[in-house]
Parts: C-alpha cells; structure tokens; sequence
C-alpha cells in the first residue's frame, strides 16, 4: 500500500490557498490577506495572484502618479495606489468610512493591511502582480512594494489553483 | 481493491460546500442562498461563512440600531441589517430596484431571501457568523437571527474549506 | 498498478474550471473570459454558467429592449445588454472609463470581450446561461448570442462544480 501514495495526487498532501485578487477596496483587501495569512499560519502553501483593480495596495504609498500616457496616469490620479489609500466599495464617505473602518479595526486589534501584506511576505506568502494589468496600467516594477513575487499571467495562476482551495476575491 | 476506498481522500465521498458570503448585497445574498439551498439538496455538506457586509442580512429585522460607540451606530443606520433591507449593488433606485426584483421573484416563484435563510435552517445548512466581524460592527449574539452556528474566524472556515467547492460571493 | 487509475476519480485526470459568472461589469467579464479562454488553451474543461448580471453580455449587441412587462423593459433599458455597452465597475465616468480602458487594451494587445467571448465558443468552452435569471428578467433564447449551451439552473452548475477549481465572479 505504500506504493499508493506516489500516485495520490499531490494537492491531498500539500494544503494550497489561491487567491485572485482582482479588487483594490479596502473591504476586500482586508479579507484578502486575512485569509493569506491564516492560511499560511496553517502551514498552507499559499499565493496571491494580484489582478486588475487587485494591484492597487501594492503600489508604493508614496508613489503619487503612475502610467507612460495620460489615460494611465489620469487613472492613476482618480484611483490612487498603496495601502495607505484603499477606498471602501460602500459607505465610503469620501474617506470618513475606511477612517472608521480603521479606527474599529485598531480597537478591536485587528492588522492594518499595510501591517497584513508586511506579515505575509515575511511569511512566505508568495504575492504575484498579473503581467496583463502591469502592461495595461503602465505600472513598472519600480511603482510597487518590494518583496513580490516576479510578474505573472493567467496561466501560471491557473497551475497555481489547480488543485487548491480558490477564491476570486 | 476494497483497502483502496479507504486511502482515497474524503473529499471525494462526501461533497462540501463552503461559500465565504462577503457580501450584504440583495443580488449577492439570493444566488448565496439559493445555491446553498439547492446543494443542501442535493445531500452536500454545506456551510456558510458570513463575514464583513454578509453579516447583514443575518440582523434581526426589526433590529434598527446595533453597535456599542457612535461609529458602529452610525453605520448600522446607513446599512439597515435584516433580510427586508437589502439593496441592490447597482440600480438600487432609492429601494424600488429591489423592490422591483422582488415583485418579479414572486411572480416567477423564486423564494425570498427570508424564506431561503429558513429553508437553508431547516435543513442543516451550517450558517456561521465571522466572530471578528461581529466585533468590529460590535453586533451581539442576540442582534442576529435564531438558528446560527457559533461564531468563528478565519481559521475553522479555511479547514472547512479544505477539499471542499468553494466560492467567496 | 495499471487497474488504480480507473478507481481515481475522475476529476484527477481532466482539470476543471467552473466559473460562476455574476457579474455583467467589463472590468469582471474581462477576467471571466481571459480565465475561460486561458484554461481552455491549456486544455482543461471549462464551463462558465452566466448569472444575474452576468447574463449582460451575453445579449446580442443590436438588442435594444428586452422582457416582457414594464419592470423587465425598464431595467433592460437601465443595464443595456451586449458586450459593446458594458461599463465598468469603478469609474465609469458615464463610459469615458470603458473607452479608455477599451483603448489601453488593443494597445496592448489584450482581445476585447467581443473577441475572446467568440474566441471561447470556437475553443468549446460551455457557455451556460442561468434559466432562472432569464425568467426574472424576460431574457428569450432569440435574445442572446449564438452558439450557447442549453439555458440550465443551480443544481447542473454545482454538479459542475464538483471536483473542477470553481470561482464565483
């Protein structure tokens, strides 16, 4: 019978979390990497593949414009990036929504998610931007945090899932 | 070949259905709803995780204000909880968008919301309420409706997701 | 060893994706047909079922009203159908943010949704619309695009699913 693990498919042994995420609001970040860093607490391989409005947080916070032409940078403008200025996708008030957010947040001992994707790079959580929205958004390597996993398309996110708990978040 | 039942991963006999119920939206509380309820049916395990705007339809309905500081206060007052109160994630109209959807629902028989978080308890759908969130929002035990599992965080949902059809809505 | 792969389960040997297409947004439908068509080329089965909002870009372009009673019309006015009128997410800008992002991808090579919809039926991904949301909105098979599975409901889609990596979009 031991011959019968060798055939078992892999993903029984091995635990994997991927998540595609494609929102950049802070309500969806903050469960995000909650997830991320639980999981990887559970010594779950885990990755986030960091899609579309996804790749907002990994911008530099003291980034101020990003783009090669003016739609990229006027899109840059209205949708600032870094995790520092992540909008709530309701409720937000022109701010005053993800202030409160925050603020219960920090009552309530709960990680920023500048302090969440700090942990997870520390953790081993392997974070990789999507190629497609790079090239769309005009963001260069330089434009986001450092730590991340080298730039990656759709088909290796796929690999990645293949077998693992998903989750388009 | 009898021996080799016993090595093939669980998974594969009992079928599980894990959806991570992020939000607290009519259109995304009813295909929620209706496909743990048609899962149910169909003899799969089924649990439910209710976290950030989830937990909302799960309010009582004739709750008005929950929270313990002015903040949360303020925000159940912008976001009435209970199944009477949904909005819409786009046309919402001021309330006539749902009430519209609803009208139709009716019209061609597809439960309400209320009656599918009924349907859903009675048969053995898990529904379980995120601990954090319910801390964050400060909701009580007592804000929320009958018949819910105990509270739980990140860490039971993910090892109920483990093998398990997941789906974040 | 030969006789073991029969007793695998099935799901083991042809990869699956089973997408839950809910959403009509552009920024949503760009993804769900990139994953689909991506999948597909890397020659796993793939199904998408288009629900609620999702069934948007299914309706034919030159499609101006649909339903059958006043609330059904008002709302296909609302949400026009078809590829060519969908709207993003997030700043939309009355469609001054689907041109732009509309632009940014052909200038990058990315294929329009109009393209990679035909592009997934050629490669045989099953494109399933949600019966029950085509009743509540008065969507008619003589509505929407050619070449689509047979309209189904939540139970087919989650017999899918079973076993196949699953996203809800």
């Amino acid at each position: 019978m031991e011959a019968l693990a060798e055939v078992l498919p892999e993903e029984e042994e091995n635990h994997k979390l991927v998540i595609f995420a494609w929102s950049g609001d802070l309500d969806k970040v903050w469960p995000t990497l909650i997830l991320a860093t639980t999981a990887s607490a559970m010594a779950w391989e885990v990755t986030v593949f960091f899609t579309f409005w996804g790749l907002t947080p990994l911008v530099k916070n003291d980034v101020r414009i990003t783009g090669e032409n003016w739609m990229q940078k006027m899109m840059s403008v209205m949708n600032r990036g870094g995790t520092e200025h992540l909008k709530l996708s309701k409720m937000n008030f022109a701010g005053a929504g993800p202030a409160m957010m925050k603020r219960l947040a920090r009552e309530h001992k709960v990680a920023s998610p500048q302090e969440l994707l700090e942990m997870a790079r520390e953790m081993g959580v392997r974070l990789v931007p999507c190629q497609m929205t790079m090239d769309l958004m005009g963001l260069r390597r330089e434009d986001l945090v450092e730590g991340l996993g080298a730039p990656a398309g759709a088909t290796s996110a796929l690999l990645e899932a293949e077998g693992a708990t998903t989750l388009f978040i």
